[in-house]
């Protein structure tokens, strides 16, 4: 099993010659806020689960293990292992909330698994944040971008 | 299945009335970087899963699934579903980079789960940004604190 359709470290290989000793470990780590959700979709586990890997679907991510878990009495955690990394989510339908994060390397597009959950759950309103994540150019590991509200 | 010892929203209804609607949503979202780490240590499966449950029993949290998936030539990825909600580690030994991320509500501690890994994958330094989650209080549902480097 590799990273990425083209294994990370394999893709760094074959592009041209960079000053990034480590391009491989570059990644973006999306949290998101999802509120004023539709309450039933948040607690229907066939659901959640089926969008959270037609998210990965849309964003180009290929998944290769998961784990599930509901909750007494609402609720339900889930978690995809993809070859870029991860998804989760999280909900809590008694308050129309659900806490999701899209962590991917390579040329995933995460903006996409967002639009896939955001309409998924009927949600009024999201906030999120982006991290630019793992070793490259000689500066921090960790750049966190502005919160984003709408 | 609950979320905590005990279930989050038992918890807010047991305690004292307060002014927040939702405090069973609000959780810490851990992201830490692991920087020239042991890259033995990366590449070991059976290490690193131990090491991620002796996190989360540091950090008091209780696990409740777990998916692993190891890369190849190098690297593994792992996330537990913990009843707080999940943790999760990727590892790239070649680069001797792990990049984790410790999500808990309720009363967890995962600054010691934190220690476990730092100390268990042998990193030389480390980054991280905690980022308070959830619903309350009025204010956003995404709060990002100051990166922390040592």
């Amino acid at each position: 099993m590799t990273r990425g359709r083209l294994p990370c470290y394999f893709r760094a290989a074959m592009s041209e010659p960079s000053s990034d000793p480590n391009p491989s470990t570059r990644g973006q780590h999306w949290l998101v806020e999802y509120l004023g959700c539709d309450r039933k979709v948040l607690d229907d586990r066939q659901e959640l689960v089926s969008l959270l890997w037609r998210a990965a679907e849309a964003a180009g991510a290929k998944v290769v293990a998961e784990a599930i878990q509901p909750f007494s009495p609402h609720g339900m955690s889930a978690v995809l292992l993809i070859e870029e990394s991860h998804f989760s989510l999280h909900t809590w339908p008694e308050a129309g909330y659900a806490a999701a994060d899209f962590y991917t390397c390579g040329d995933c597009q995460p903006e996409r698994a967002h639009a896939v959950l955001l309409a998924g759950v009927g949600a009024a309103r999201s906030e999120l944040i982006v991290i630019e994540r793992g070793l490259g150019g000689g500066g921090p590991s960790l750049a966190v971008g502005e919160p984003r509200r709408g």
